[in-house]
């Protein structure tokens, strides 16, 4: 089969319509007892009045039955882009996430402080989880390794986590991590994978001896571990993909970062949902595409928390008249995965999915619960396909074919 | 894309889960009159109570849709390998199925008896269908077939099938039919396709010169024919896909001999389904995954027989509380394909899925008819993926990507 994009690419066509993908981060879920309501399936009234006449219902497959995706591959794959295509590296969506601007000759690395005995041998993988003061100061006399030849970036994440860039032309990204995975043994030597990677395994290595040398006094962070060493993957842009001029309304870096990926014009989105729709409002005009990302609703389903993931799913709900009010051509609600309060994680359960356009074939449905989506109109699909379901409603595919 | 396999060995891990996949062999089919009640429509209490609160309904497509599935893609895809992607060579399967062991070095063949005319034209393509007993005598005559440097056996299946097994370093599989289809012209040599196989045909032109001397006289059984020339396909084992210690619990040899391509362990079964359900109870402790075939619920579809169907769906049935007393992680019943009694064969239809776990999104299903599967929460998937299913429901699959 010609791969999905080019599909796209062969089929776009251009109008003024206007697309919004609203992601509630970690939507859907299954209810905490036998028998008992889901999130959603509690009375939303203004997603029900956006369904009115013209919603369609269904289930997104965020990566493969029975796969549970994170936040990277969740993403990648609402955008159109196939999660198990386009791979993200660990490292690379830990300098996302701290909104650090990655640049195509970067490689991006997870650093994690650990603690080291006498014997050189790994005591503690996560330096006693170190305050995130302590981490940002030891980050900041890290910062300070130079070598011969490359830009050296050394960042915090949060506790014992961290991002190191090196920045030069012609490194790679094919090396192991050095993280041995348990106590008791001494950090592993960065190796490289493939030829075109051992330059920068030398400079990982050169990275760790200076490192090694700074840290020595700061027990328990007297050393640090290198883990998903990645370059930015190779990901034609969104404009390119679909002709959309698309903007990203984000509040965490996270999915700012995941935007910036694929070339989404990442717009200040303030901190509240409320602020990430003034933004909305008033870049209406200048684009065609709008990704907007509510995180609450999965960091509350993290926390195992029912009633306040209820109550942030209210919060949305109140946000969507704002939305309607601009009369987007396509209004798409969905989350990148389930998360489930009973699991407390990222689940691969599909995940409940509202696309509301003149264009929809509407099914009669009356509410955005999950027993409502599994009947739904649009079936359960793979989330690749979702923006292909958004161009279609916004008229923006010619025919394939005659 | 990353193929499923590769994508499912790097998201394994393990945990003390028990899974049960158990299949009842043509599950499925459709109401003999229109509007008419369904074999699983019919109340199933057992099933019912499994379901109870932690069960989750769907359809299983054997293949791709509009395909029927032999037994063994059936199985295969049940297993979760892309059944259009691992082939098992019609010989393989008839060796499969009379419990014949093959080595991954043996050729294996069907073989039919034939009738051949005094002009050496085949007049009858099945030998006018002999007794089994004389197809077995005929066998033990061609067993003393012998060829230097290859081991040969020839073994009866029923009346005039028997199986062949070229045993030897160095032999492929890449060889034509000889069997030309239909009557009034003689027999076809044995072409390789490859020039691997050449060797290999032209043991089978040896072997089919010494069979026609042997035969001469037997008429209407004085020649054969072979067919679905095979190796052993290349498959990787079940626990290196999957982690799982692997039991099969299987009454026929066919589904035995399935089990073994993918290196389950096949215990002694006996021969009721009570039985089975006392080596499952023996096995517990020593596998993490239980592979149990009913196969009474196909044969009795393809005799036609409705009532009969009836009264093997409920001895199902009526095993399953012993199955559940086990305390399962993860159960789940399921066909390899549909046996529709008014087709009175294997069918396309999506086969009726059973998921019970506590993880499952349970979607308020009472019962398990084909009506409710069709809109169960699973929805509708090809049968590869619900070995990926089982896997995340047992919480043995990591996250995929961060």
């Amino acid at each position: 089969m010609a791969d999905l994009h080019s599909l796209v690419r062969s089929l776009k066509r251009s109008n003024d319509s206007k697309i919004v993908l609203f992601v509630a981060d970690g939507l859907g879920g299954r209810s905490p007892v036998p028998g008992g309501k889901t999130y959603l399936d509690t009375a939303l009234t203004p997603i029900r009045d956006a369904l009115a006449g013209r919603g369609v219902l269904g289930g997104i497959i965020p990566a493969l039955p029975g796969i549970t995706p994170g936040s990277g591959p969740g993403h990648l794959g609402l955008f159109g882009y196939d999660p198990l295509e386009f791979n993200i590296g660990r490292g690379v969506l830990e300098a996302l996430g701290i909104d650090f601007e990655l640049g195509p000759d970067d490689v991006a690395i997870r650093g994690n402080f650990c603690s080291l005995d006498d014997a050189g041998n790994i005591s503690d993988r996560r330096a006693g989880r170190i305050a995130s003061e302590i981490g940002a100061a030891l980050c900041k006399k890290l910062d300070a390794i130079t070598i011969p030849g490359v830009e050296v970036f050394v960042r915090p994440v949060k506790e014992y986590r961290l991002v190191i860039v090196l920045r030069a032309k012609g490194l790679a990204g094919e090396i192991d991590d050095t993280d041995p995975q348990r106590t008791g043994v001494p950090p592993l030597e960065p190796v490289a994978r493939d030829d075109a990677s051992k330059k920068t395994a030398e400079l990982c290595a050169e990275f760790l001896r200076q490192a090694r040398e700074i840290l020595k006094d700061d027990h328990p962070a007297n050393f640090l571990t290198m883990r998903g060493i990645a370059k930015l993957p190779h990901i034609p842009t969104f404009e390119e993909v679909y002709g959309l001029r698309a903007a990203a309304i984000a509040v965490y870096p996270m999915y700012r970062g995941l935007a910036r990926l694929v070339s989404m014009d990442v717009l200040d989105a303030g901190t509240t949902l409320n602020e990430q729709i003034d933004r909305l409002e008033a870049a209406w005009k200048d684009h065609d595409f709008f990704f907007v990302h509510f995180k609450y609703t999965d960091s509350t389903g993290e926390d195992g928390n029912f009633d306040a993931k209820v109550k942030r799913i209210e919060e949305m709900d109140a946000a969507i008249p704002r939305v309607t009010a601009l009369k987007p051509d396509v209004l798409i609600v969905t989350g990148d995965h389930s998360t489930p309060s009973k699991l407390r994680s990222h689940s691969w359960h599909p995940v409940p999915t509202l696309l509301a356009a003149d264009t929809a074939r509407f099914d009669g449905s009356q509410s955005f619960g999950e027993s409502q989506c599994r009947h739904g109109g649009l079936g359960q699909f793979e989330a690749k396909y979702l923006m292909s379901m958004a161009m279609a409603h916004a008229g923006r595919f010619e025919k394939y074919g005659a």
